[in-house]
């Protein structure tokens, strides 16, 4: 259904995507041309570390590995689209500040363009909006006991993977911004 | 992912189910055989009853079609498991009492099984804990006017087409029960 033609969603597996049945629909180009893909990078995580702290043994049952791919995919769209948004976020920065950027990105100082995307208030309060949220779409609210998830692993999980990556995407998008623009050579 | 092997799951076009590519599981066997499946009634009030009330214009736009296509696949499966589950409640009802069943059945008396099968107390209660499950995950947290949804539709699908939708796969169901057990001919 024409989901890998939208300019949010990335594929796990491009080499065996279908033709879609829907004709295309004319996206705004807002990002610049990249190749940014970290994709093979989060799927290895969500196996060896995000997978082993959100579930218990229940999983490991013959009858639930059709229902547990099935909600791995989602899982994995779903963190992929969060995680390259962080292009959007990029391209943003960059236009508030494109000679601050240029000289970053001509530098290779990819430590100093990490830091100058970095909002330490921002991702708290982001990690706070998780947090809320985990706690009350993860609760029964018919049930006594109320709590289904570790709200903390899913927060733990958001710091330690999710943020990460997203500054990484972030970073190798402004890496590869200047290419075919005035920036490129502009004298700084 | 053999998901349509799963006694609690019907498909709806089972016409164009391909081979699964996992081996098949060996599920206990708890139901009378039959071929009960209103998949077909259902998907015709999820477009005339259920889409109109639940969507505004938002999603009459064609960047959402491939998503809200995906949606609907989720909530149409959600919904027929949750009303194909009346056949396990049907089975243990008519163990419960089979030869008060066996009598309506073969009177062929589908507004006395009806009768017998329905707890008001019951349904009550299923809409109450509906209704609070509604507000909880319809609800954005981080916003200061929280809910997303409409609450009160969501009780009334589920009294007006769920409930009753269940009620009927019972009946349906009971109506097969006693072909080929001892309860078929014996004398009441």
């Amino acid at each position: 259904v024409r989901r890998y033609q939208a300019p949010d969603e990335y594929p796990f597996f491009p080499d065996v995507l279908q033709q879609p049945l829907l004709s295309p629909v004319a996206y705004p180009h807002l990002l610049h041309a990249n190749d940014v893909n970290v994709n093979p990078r989060l799927h290895r995580e969500y196996i060896d570390r995000i997978l082993p702290t959100a579930c218990g043994q229940s999983a490991e049952q013959p009858e639930n590995y059709g229902s547990a791919a099935t909600a791995d995919v989602q899982c994995l769209q779903a963190l992929s689209r969060r995680v390259h948004f962080g292009k959007f976020v990029a391209e943003v920065k960059f236009r508030a500040e494109p000679e601050r950027f240029a000289r970053l990105i001509r530098a290779h100082d990819t430590a100093g363009i990490d830091a100058a995307i970095t909002d330490a208030a921002v991702e708290k309060k982001v990690l706070e909006r998780l947090r809320l949220k985990a706690k009350t779409y993860g609760t029964d609210p018919s049930l006594p006991a109320g709590g289904k998830i570790d709200v903390e692993a899913v927060v733990a999980m958001y710091e330690n993977i999710v943020i990460p990556l997203t500054k990484l995407v972030e970073v190798d998008y402004l890496m590869q911004r200047l290419v075919g623009t005035e920036w490129e050579h502009r004298e700084l």
